[in-house]
């Protein structure tokens, strides 16, 4: 840390990206992108616009916003687009939560809202999941908080029904509601569809998973036009520019390729059920995920042995050392060859260990 | 507004970019892009990327900024890369100012400085400039301030030599100043020569003018060490992926092109002299201008009426209804032929008046 850093941020704690090593290459399973490179009409839209780079990216980002108001059934102003669905996350924290409206969110879940919260100087609070790694929805119900739920949540995987949401968004009208759905097209319901029945509620959503362009960097919101504005008067405040040229034009692309992307998914939500199966003939726990990951735990192995010895032969899964979830290991859906190479692995290191 | 947005943001005031009008073909000169395509080898290079939008792009940016260490003659260490340099200038925003050390820049001067400090809500104070529209270095010896100077200015496009930025960053060491070089490459000197004998000097640049990139967004700061890693704290606090895997890409192959780009800034240095010259013989005052765009006004006609009528004849520049401005036009230096047509039109637009 530098001597001119400000005191208002000494204790940050920057959220810890999923490791990308360069040894070696590894059978990716550690950060929930898609096993799918992203249709032919994506490729054809970046190499179109790469031609047209010296000209500033369109704000408005009407191609991507157009199509989304399209899949989605919504209106244009009922959507808006960035640069990953983590500067949406983080521009909805700095729009709608602050001392009076502090933030509630589980203590297992996306890592990224404690520190958006310590970013911002936003007071939080961490609600305990129950002892099944379950959501009890009576911890969100009338809190008076900005209530902030991945759903399905991670890295656990477990979705929360629709009408569970929407009870939580409708016993909270003084305060919004921010629905992180990153994994909803793997099987869980999308809160959209509640959008013009309560103002409170802002849907997050992600290309990066079931739309294989992690890569690109897309993310977008659903809420009411007027919870929508307040986040334009943030992303006009911090870069009107944000999501870029090929970015925009892939994104359009591929909603116009949909049935790829969602035949995709149903191949994903297939190979999990296989993992899973697989998994728990080996022995092993598995929570009921709604993602394309699973998160898993053995008695027969410690949590941070197995993904040491997964790694040491070319598997990366993820790992985290919080003791709660520490025997287990997130593992992302892929090909049914990488997951019949996982299985094989893991046979493998249980019988040597 | 939503009820539900935060009082803390209530007078924020966004940023306009330049108008990008689509009810007809334009010729652009208001937003400072470069006129020029970027090279092939930078299609190249994306379009190999969008193949593998699956996977996320490198946290660390490796390529891009392996190449700019290169070109600059700095360490890795000492190179951040950005969605933009409006993100940089933000994050820099954060990290180095507040309370302590508040903010100083000229009254006219880049748009953004202002809105930032709003969203951090970090004081700031506006120093006139003299009535040339210079900048007096002797308003910034010494402040103890964090002090942001574009060089060369905007929408000005005067510069300060090298000698003078040197004075303004050794007499305040206990503060951090930041110089924004967007518009270096077309005839200012760039103070990254100075980053290793000053600690707090942090020089930001951007691929969006001299490389042709506007619209794949990407910034860039150099600094001392420790500076940059406080940056990358904010960043991976922020969006650890801000930058996506094309641009990365295309990036690192405009840096490898370099000679490519550096040609046409000179290409564009001799446009702008073409420009002022005619500007001139028309009766113009025109600022010396080492960007590539030219402030200038004239008193035969009114700066918003020249602006509304070049508009309806098909060509676009940048017009601001701040008092002490707004007789001038800030006009982007196109193609020759761009700025003979410009030439002519208000050669035409004056005789009608």
């Amino acid at each position: 840390m530098s001597k001119f850093f400000t005191e208002n941020l000494k204790n940050l704690t920057p959220y810890t990206p999923g490791e990308q090593p360069k040894d070696m290459q590894y059978i990716k399973l550690n950060t929930n992108e898609s096993p799918f490179a992203p249709s032919k009409a994506v490729s054809d839209a970046v190499l179109r616009e790469s031609q047209k780079l010296q000209l500033y990216s369109d704000p408005e980002c009407t191609s991507v916003r157009k199509e989304l108001a399209r899949i989605y059934g919504v209106d244009f102003d009922q959507v808006i687009v960035t640069n990953g669905s983590d500067e949406v996350l983080n521009f909805a924290f700095m729009a709608f939560a602050d001392d009076k409206s502090p933030l509630l969110f589980p203590n297992i879940t996306y890592g990224f809202y404690p520190v958006f919260a310590e970013l911002n100087r936003i007071p939080y609070t961490e609600v305990p999941l129950k002892s099944d790694f379950t959501i009890d929805i009576n911890d969100y119900i009338g809190v008076n908080k900005t209530v902030v739920i991945a759903n399905p949540n991670a890295p656990t995987g477990i979705a929360l029904s629709i009408e569970d949401i929407e009870k939580i968004v409708k016993s909270n009208p003084d305060n919004v509601v921010i629905i992180d759905e990153a994994y909803v097209d793997f099987g869980a319901k999308s809160a959209v569809s509640l959008i013009n029945k309560y103002d409170n509620l802002l849907v997050v959503q992600t290309f990066s998973k079931s739309r294989s362009m992690a890569g690109a960097r897309l993310g977008f919101a659903i809420g009411n036009k007027s919870l929508i504005a307040d986040l334009n008067t943030i992303r006009y405040s911090t870069n009107p520019y944000n999501v870029n040229r090929m970015t925009d034009a892939a994104g359009a692309a591929a909603l116009i390729d949909n049935d790829y992307y969602m035949d995709n998914c149903k191949t994903i939500i297939e190979n999990r059920e296989w993992t899973v199966n697989e998994l728990k003939k080996l022995g092993f726990e598995v929570l009921e995920s709604k993602a394309n990951f699973v998160f898993a735990k053995s008695d027969k192995i410690d949590g941070e042995k197995l993904y040491l010895e997964l790694k040491n032969r070319g598997i990366l899964v993820r790992h985290f050392t919080k003791e709660c979830i520490c025997q287990y290991n997130r593992i992302t859906i892929g090909t049914l060859e990488q997951m019949q190479k996982l299985i094989e692995t893991i046979s493998l290191i249980l019988k040597e260990n």
